[in-house]
């Protein structure tokens, strides 16, 4: 009834984490139950790789797409059957919008036990699916090492359009207590594809014509090296930069390039490219609308603007505008950088504005922002002369996470201070954040943005038209009856924190949270 | 480029809600967005049916759950794309091996809007394969309400094995703002299967032939009838009943039909089937191992014990055991109910005795309990001769059932008092479920058996002949470091809370929140 071969010292869930060890995994976030106790046995064996117990999945996963933003590397997540990794899903979702690397591990009951329909079997391959560029669902105790290296390899390598980075190894327990052969060797690692001669003539004969011409830049686009040579480039032709409304990372502030960053209504965007004649995409796509709205395009450019395709996603973003950068005499220019300006001090009541003035007046050198908010998005612009950063913005748009990214760009950045600026709405959704937060003693500063509302849909239910919201509709976007008291819920999960007062007030929390080891939450009342 | 059709006044979603409300569907759980807003139009023109808001979709799924078991009706859901869905699984997937019918709404781009690839597309059919019965995506304006009619009839038609009983509509937007033919007329109702009388007659034989005969009775098979016909067969015949180990929802306590519950580990099925002759299976299968262990069977029957199906999961079980009865001589037996018996007050220190002693003492007349821990499900046995209660428990092994489930419960029957019985572990998955209760002033206690760790690991654990638990894995269990504050959290929602200090206070508070209206949560030391 089962392979029942354990002949050698190593079973199949011990040679598969120590290949991952091997291959370069050093962080594995989890979430066990019964089908995975010999991969917890494994994981205790092998104490290279770190491993931290979240309280819910979603925070998993959301944790590794923070580790991976912030070190190009994939962190494992172990997850429970099929309803284990539902709750992860969402933020698979925003991570495969990041294109982050990510193996998880989803425990299932061996094939023979499967016949059976224990209460927690089901077709765990269809929720995979929906976000993963890379599954394997029937391994063995003897194929499990190489999975795991075969696992590693698929997330490292890009994939077109949004297929994302992401593999899942779905694993009966029995080919993780079977015997193997132990731990096999890393793969080679993949490399991204390099674009032709011919493309970057082509774009550079079109940018030598003249004219108004943009470059939009995302994913590979906008990692450091990219950005400084598509700012030379900018320099010398007088091309405007943009990055895409919600980029995984971008590192902006002081001494980092100036790019602009395109709004999020349709409306806005259209009028942002009013007048372009040219649309250069490197890592992207043609800006399209969040959402549909009736008799609004689909699509977000001037009517008549070109498009070219520099490289796309899979592709070398920084060779090619390296390359772009010296065919186009640009190689010497200097990069225009973000400058640092005074940002005054807030005072005052507190409302949207005098919260972002808050944080941009108080941001500490090297601070890493994850936002999931409209205030914490809307303060992207506000913080670019304060202190260098990184922004990680909502990707996908699946709210819930801000706190779960936070937490893994603090496992990933020890030594630098995070910020998550995060609506009361999308904070609710992974709120178990804070506890991995204060069990790893990470240096986290939450911000809450406090309207009690889903106001997003107070502003989309408006642009409807419907000017009378009912009574039912109103009860639909308002979360605020009863209010959440976000510090009594932060201290439930044993993370202290503090009502905002006033402005003074929130500067003062926010520098006294990051000159303290540890997490903090901070209420604002927005 | 898009159907815009909206020549009447009715578009596609209030068509859809206003059918569905014909239907017969009272209750919609929503956690609305952006590409939903005409259906929360069409919610505050309907208010026929009640809408409630919850602050996770997994909230949303499980109360649907909860409102199922206990009215036999479906509730209709709102969720946002992919993501929105993603989060409500894990409750799905306990809702299916429940069941329940269930009515999930999705919304979704346009299909126009798809091939843009904005942030929030993604295939939820492949999420929707995970748990539905019936999944519709393709719906426009004209079909959408004809595709409610048809939804609801689907949670109403039984399927074959484990296909449960919800509904998927998945809506773009367009359909939702497009014009339309307005509401259509309900569909039949369909009907459970009869069994033939080759089978009961097969059955009644082999019961006359006599030996040591069991009942397996689960899903339609527990229903207050059917429980009823059994336990007049059993007085006649000697025949042991048995339900499944975590039934959907049995009616027990005094005045109620006797009969036993299956136990969980797999030894202790088997002992307690140990020299059976013949399991009679109605409304299930063959007991199952809950998880896949070396060398354990995974079927749990005595060698040589026979077999029979009387009805399965999808036929009429109370006609099947009303006929057997009769065909037994036995429909004029009486039916053996479960005894009043006085349960003293614990006293003194906090343990799972104490705690499970404390809520049998304590039960009000007609309690509804949702489990969601080992302490709540082993509270099952010794709380059935205190009051009449009606029993859920959590049906598919995915933990944060319980709270969400009581929140259903609560608002199916306004007049009854409900009691989570919860774990902290899984309690921590889906704690949004306490605002919702804060905000419909529903009357459910919540009980915390705050042991501070995944203890079902440590057992497993040990059950693998792990000794000597190293330090990894003891942190992987150990879910008491920093310890959470369930009267913290539960106040950070809105809802008032105490820790029992001992048996005599948890006596106390469980009485004064059953007696009080509204939540209030309780946390004991398991």
């Amino acid at each position: 009834m089962q392979n029942d071969q354990d002949q050698t010292n190593i079973n199949g869930a011990t040679a598969l984490i120590e290949t991952l060890a091997n291959c370069g995994v050093e962080l594995c976030i989890a979430n066990p139950g019964t089908s995975e106790m010999h991969l917890v046995q494994a994981l205790d064996r092998v104490p290279r790789i770190k491993s931290v117990l979240a309280l819910f999945e979603g925070v998993c996963t959301g944790a590794a797409d923070g580790y991976a933003r912030m070190t190009g590397k994939p962190a494992a997540t172990l997850l429970h059957l099929g309803p284990g990794l539902a709750n992860g899903i969402a933020n698979l979702h925003n991570a495969r919008r990041a294109n982050s690397p990510m193996i998880n591990i989803v425990g299932n009951h061996p094939n023979y036990h499967i016949g059976y329909d224990a209460p927690l079997t089901s077709n765990i391959d269809t929720l995979a699916r929906n976000y993963s560029s890379w599954i394997k669902s029937e391994s063995t105790a003897s194929t499990l090492a190489q999975d795991g290296a075969d696992a590693f390899t698929a997330t490292l390598r890009q994939t077109p359009d949004s297929q994302g980075q992401i593999a899942t190894l779905i694993m009966g327990a029995d080919a993780a207590w079977g015997g193997s052969g132990g731990p096999v060797a890393p793969n080679s690692l993949p490399q991204r594809a390099k674009i032709d001669d011919d493309t970057i003539e082509g774009i550079a004969a079109k940018i030598e014509q003249g004219g108004n011409i943009a470059f939009l830049l995302e994913h590979h686009g906008v990692s450091p090296e990219a950005l400084a040579n598509a700012s030379k480039i900018s320099v010398k032709t007088g091309c405007r930069l943009f990055t895409g409304t919600f980029p995984a990372r971008v590192d902006g502030g002081p001494g980092n390039p100036e790019v602009e960053r395109l709004p999020y209504f349709p409306e806005q965007i259209l009028q942002t490219l009013q007048g372009l004649d040219h649309l250069i995409l490197v890592g992207g796509q043609i800006p399209a609308s969040f959402f549909a709205y009736r008799g609004i395009p689909g699509q977000l450019i001037p009517e008549g603007c070109q498009v070219s395709c520099l490289s796309r996603v899979e592709e070398d973003a920084i060779d090619a505008l390296t390359r772009l950068a010296t065919r186009l005499g640009a190689a010497n220019e200097r990069v225009k950088t973000f400058e640092r300006k005074s940002i005054p001090r807030p005072s005052g009541e507190l409302d949207t504005k005098s919260i972002i003035q808050a944080v941009a007046a108080t941001m500490p050198e090297g601070l890493i922002v994850a936002t999931d908010s409209g205030g914490g998005n809307a303060a992207h612009a506000y913080c670019q002369n304060s202190a260098p950063n990184s922004w990680l913005a909502l990707t996908g748009g699946a709210i819930g996470q801000g706190g779960p990214v936070a937490t893994g760009a603090a496992l990933a950045c020890p030594d630098r201070p995070v910020l998550a600026m995060l609506g009361d709405g999308g904070a609710a959704y992974t709120n178990q954040s804070f506890w991995t937060q204060a069990r790893e003693n990470l240096n986290v500063t939450t911000l809450i943005f406090a309207n009690h509302s889903y106001n997003i849909l107070n502003v989309e239910y408006a642009r409807l038209g419907v000017t009378d919201v009912g009574e039912i509709a109103a009860s639909l976007f308002d979360i605020g009856s009863p209010e959440l008291d976000w510090v009594a819920m932060a201290k439930g999960f044993g993370v202290a924190g503090a009502h905002a007062k006033d402005a003074e007030d929130l500067c003062r929390l926010l520098e006294e949270s990051y000159k303290t080891p540890g997490p903090f939450v901070i209420q604002a009342r927005a």
